[in-house]
């Protein structure tokens, strides 16, 4: 569990990786009022649609997410973001060549707990 | 403005971008409870020291981000994320190669409002 009072490094390279379906891995950071999940999906992997009470956004990094959201497919390319109210049901799918997405949650998402990054101790030295 | 109740699409290649010191400039992506600031520091440009109520979750996608935090230098590369806490002194610099870096606000950064993608109407089609 980290401390919301102090400074926290992590790697998500250090994460534990979660797999809620076939072909879409997720790690976690968590903050105290969000987490930032890296998720990756294969080509035409799918999350189910669903719905949460966190607010969600959704930042594209690499390749094409194909989002579902009220009865329509949204095609979100690299630097192309998305703001997905609490309670609103969606879904996504990763474009031809598979997807890199940053999904913040707000609040933090709990039940995604297990795909935290540990704290870890950067290389550091001293600024003097 | 942004509707909250809504769900709404972003390019961060629509935004103005601003510039609050030469060789860092920054876009944002506004939801209900957080900012998303997709930030370039050239190399060696520097965010001097300062602090802020907003807790702030930065990732590194680029290149390597110099955190000063706490009266030391940290070396963050790509994947790695830092969690500051709300009030706590810190400051940047662009690595070598200089960085992008993913910042996250909760709350939102008002005072970044100049620097927010407009709303837009992404390619969609009916799912059915």
């Amino acid at each position: 569990m980290t401390d919301p009072t102090q400074v926290q490094f992590f790697s998500y390279d250090d994460a534990d990786a979660l797999h809620p379906v076939p072909g879409i891995e997720m790690r976690a950071v968590f903050g105290a009022g969000a987490s930032v999940n890296l998720v990756d999906l294969a080509s035409g992997a799918e999350l189910p649609l669903h719905s949460h009470p966190h607010e969600q956004i959704g930042v594209v990094l690499e390749g094409v997410l194909v989002l579902i959201v009220g009865g329509r497919e949204h095609r979100l390319g690299v630097n192309e973001a998305c703001v997905v109210p609490g309670g609103v049901e969606h879904g996504g799918r990763g474009g031809p060549e598979g997807c890199r997405v940053l999904d913040v949650f707000i609040p933090g998402r709990e039940d995604y707990r297990s795909a935290a990054a540990p704290p870890r101790v950067p290389p550091s030295s001293p600024t003097s």
